[in-house]
């Protein structure tokens, strides 16, 4: 079974700023970058017009590059209680817009990002951007580069994914497609 | 301006459990209780097809019951971490039906809600379900149980929207329709 062509939404959720990329697997663990950008919605406005234009954000995203599966990141509550709430409001419909397509949807927390990208689970900011951007090619760390975190989850997942898949085979030996797979 | 036939439907958010109502402004302090119901969503499945269930059953209520404005209780980190992170992915489910529709939406502390059916910030369930029994003129009290809570928050917004309409309106001269009011 290959992998190739598999095309994974990163999504680094947020309300404020919100991650977006589009990246596609090679072969073997080669990653082609598709897209990348930042959604944001302004600070002042109500928070269900805020989560509106989230959502026809990303399901303008999901038109327009068709992936297959999407990678989010799994929320703490760690810092600003505010945020940690309006950044899960914001996962809410992230997932539904993928579930509505009947796109599924693997969530890594930050350090599993970390670990699969670079080797270390606590690797700072600049570690990543330099792994990012040579793992996907570029001649210069992506642009903007608060959008780093959303390709490594999509870079994560398509290296992840053989694993999940033969995890999902060996617990349930009838199953042929694996979720996340193109038949 | 009169609030009467103002529709408020009431939500006391959840994934697992979701209590929905929807109920009527009447003359002065009398409120009509239309529709009460727990919508739930099976723990085993997986997070994104259980938002995905959540927003169907609430975008059916919207469809049946044309809501005027929507009264959510807002969410706050107490008890367990996956329950409130669960909670607030629903609340950004529920708010976005809502922002689809051009809803107004309100969000009330439980605090809030007690003190303005009961008079007491610290109520219990049981005080609560007497107080929400005897303002909706029921012969018993509401079913399920569990939805009295979102019964209580639909009468708190009936009897807050005309104190909220006239802050509105001493904040800003210029308004003639205050948000969730039929013009």
């Amino acid at each position: 079974m290959s992998y190739e062509g598999l095309r994974v939404m990163g999504i680094d959720p947020g309300l404020t700023r919100c991650g977006l990329s589009v990246a596609q697997a090679g072969r073997g663990r080669a990653v082609v970058p598709v897209a990348v950008g930042v959604v944001r919605t302004p600070a002042g406005a109500e928070l269900a017009e805020r989560l509106l234009r989230l959502s026809d954000a990303v399901n303008e995203w999901m038109d327009d590059y068709r992936p297959d599966v999407v990678a989010i990141e799994r929320v703490f509550e760690r810092g600003n209680v505010s945020t940690v709430m309006n950044t899960a409001h914001a996962v809410g419909v992230l997932m539904l817009a993928a579930a509505q397509r009947g796109i599924p949807v693997h969530m890594y927390t930050p350090s599993e990002v970390k670990k699969a990208i670079s080797g270390n689970g606590r690797a700072d900011k600049k570690q990543m951007t330099v792994m990012i951007t040579r793992i996907l090619g570029l001649s210069e760390p992506p642009k903007p580069a608060d959008a780093a975190d959303a390709l490594a989850l999509a870079v994560c997942h398509c290296w992840r994914a053989p694993l999940l898949a033969r995890t999902a085979e060996a617990l349930s030996p009838q199953s042929t497609h694996p979720e996340g797979v193109r038949p």
